[in-house]
């Protein structure tokens, strides 16, 4: 029996396994949901009862899942241990956990954790053979984005700092980390606008620093462009018959 | 004369369906002006009468129009409940709904949605052609755009949270879905800088979340761009000697 | 002697031309500059003699050029309404209309334009040929282009007008022009933050919006991509001689 | 044992000068940090004297190592006029100076230059490959990136003033210069919000600003994939027989 509950939960194959898979994905959903609606107040006073209960049938069903799932592994301390182990513990400890303490009330949106389960379950072929292929391209090009992600944060923090010179704390540029912050907002093209450079010299690097900003961010473009670009080129094989000297596939057009 | 009619409204290759077309479309065009301008004030209280009229001539002759689509269609039913039947109501009910209630005024901007009749006409060879190849490209990346999306929002739903944990209602992150709406706005690196984080932590965890949305921009671009690059190459032709059965030229890789 | 005249004036190739080139380069940046810095109020006040001088002195010398560019054109009708020669007459113009009309100040800044003729001068080889590069692929991408900022912009109409109907006059959204152009604003990720939705159902749409022009903006990347690329692969031309079943030269990569 | 110290600092390669170069990058990490809290108004008043001392204790050690670098230099003064060299007396000398003028505090933020001094450090082999394509492949655009600079200002410019001329000084467009500043700031779509069109025609002219932003972005991404592709096709390795003097392969187009 416990070789079988262990094929439906960790399974994603028989019928079974996928039913609990299905209306395991829904709960999660609805329990995200919970949390979300919960976080208003308007709604958290008028059904403060209906979430509190809401929120227990999740958590007792979720515990029971994490119970079942501990029973049922071939190695329980391995699971346990495992990411998805700490993400479904992270699921439901902050509910027990407002049960001592009922201060810090804050603890709860923790749960919002339990969304990442959502990404166990989706085993959709496609979705999952596509994900692959952009996380391997990804992968590919990790170190073209660790030097390029130095590089701007070395930029953002010479910037931020020269900011904090020029502008001073009177402008809002109260302190280097708060420029920083400042040279993060604007080379990223956010500009929340909360902190504007007033002198003219401040106006005058921050001018530099977006049209740099506006040509920095083709280089992340240009790295994934151009790893994804070559993972779809190796994505195929083939085994057709084809004359000698063939440089293409005449059957897939692969290159040779 | 059914058949005739029916070859006017719904064909673009005879003159006098050509015609019918180019007259449409400005009538539409016309429209559409008539209920962006009549949207401002200064303008509706002065021109109010003419808008009226202007408004109730579109309105019968797109009514016109409509009959006698129905009427000559060869499947009537099939036309109401298709898209483009659908939005051809679209066009004239609000103005028939305000007859008989006079008070939800707004009603009248769904008229707006005439705009859309406008790519029904636009059967311009070249535009088409093109259009047709951007509709392919998006089309064949629809199911990596799918996986990105949702990582995306998973990423923001998260960001938001923890944001609401971080800064509280005090600095504008009222709920968890106004904390999610900040991520959007800050992620997209829209940045309108109506709510903006204020204690250190929530700068810090923003600045992480402005670098990766910076770097992130770089995947739906990178999908595009290689799908519009595998589309580019099918264009191509040959001249080169190949077998029969062959379905790719083996000199060149060009599909036939 | 209106033979070499016109050779200095309009070549570029000989030693004097050259010369006549570098100056007249410097004297519209200088000319530029001008502008830019009466622009400025206190400047303006102090130096207000000075700057009236230069202005002339400048107005006079490309007066004099103007006139002897027609003079030594041989076909001085075409030249004045050419493209170059209407910038070139916009150029003097304002100073001359001012002597005359002291009221209208800002018709001053028209003289901007004295900046296009930059870029007339400044034929540099190397850059002349990647201009003309850049130039050949945006051109290709004219229709793609087009289609998609038809898409567009109907997307932001059709925005728009929603938005103005959730939010109303009241959150700023006050006519359907006001509201598109918040859609533009938003869209293109600009984000000013001037107008920004207050209700839920806007927030949410906004929301929508803005991960929708996110993932939009890939697509003018990647047909700009994509022709770049296939310009950058036609650009070679080879004579070396070749195995004949050769798919690439030897001596330069050329795929034949 | 000036031979040795030489290669313990400048080279890479021994047991001890990995060594050093661990301590010294560490030194100089932790000096920036220094540099970033000591700016903190809150922090600086509570550990003033610890700052002090950890300051000069850094300083310290920075003089003493460029004293031994020029000490073990080869060719001392072509060391004192390199690029590192001036990183590194920049590094130390507004410590100094502050002891002759302590009323210009601000000096002291020149310290972060220090940080550059963390990229000689960082030799580690497989990032430092990747930093040379991406190096190699922007100075490849770097043409391309230089005519679409110009055009950009250009644009920015004549933009700038067209909105001086519209919007005037009441709506905060008060100067050319400042109206360049907030064209740069619209086009590059960082939009912080601070100035904003406030006329019709002003929001009108800004939509059109907006778009061509949001698609001239598509540029610099573009040239920067392009590049980064063909550098990425030269990273191939090939078996295919060629003649002897071949510069390319013939089969698969590498360059040899």
């Amino acid at each position: 029996m416990r070789e079988k509950i262990n094929q439906i939960i960790f399974g994603h194959d028989t019928k079974s396994s996928k039913l609990f898979d299905v209306i395991l994905l829904w709960i999660i959903l609805f329990s995200v949901l919970i949390v979300i609606l919960e976080s208003i107040p308007s709604l958290n006073k008028q059904f403060a009862s209906l979430f509190f209960y809401a929120e227990w049938a999740i958590t007792i069903l979720f515990t029971i899942e994490y119970i079942l799932r501990i029973w049922s592994s071939k190695t329980p301390l391995r699971y346990i241990f495992s990411f998805w182990g700490l993400v479904d513990l992270l699921s439901i400890l902050p509910s027990y956990l407002e049960l001592i303490n009922f201060g810090f009330h804050y603890l709860l949106a923790i749960r919002i954790f339990r969304l990442l389960r959502v990404f166990r379950i989706l085993k959709l072929v496609r979705f999952n053979r596509e994900a692959q292929k952009l996380l391997l391209a990804l992968n590919a090009s990790k170190y073209k984005m660790g030097v390029f992600l130095m590089a701007v944060i070395a930029i953002m923090v010479i910037l931020g700092t020269l900011m904090y010179v020029i502008e001073g704390g009177e402008n809002g540029f109260t302190s280097i980390p708060q420029s920083i912050y400042w040279a993060i907002v604007t080379v990223t093209t956010v500009g929340f606008g909360d902190i504007v450079p007033q002198t003219v010299l401040g106006k005058f690097l921050s001018s530099i620093a977006m049209i740099m900003g506006y040509a920095i961010i083709a280089v992340p473009t240009g790295i994934i462009t151009v790893e994804l670009a070559s993972k779809k080129s190796e994505d195929k094989v083939c085994n057709h018959d084809n004359p000698d000297d063939a440089q293409y596939c005449n059957q897939c057009g692969l290159k040779f």
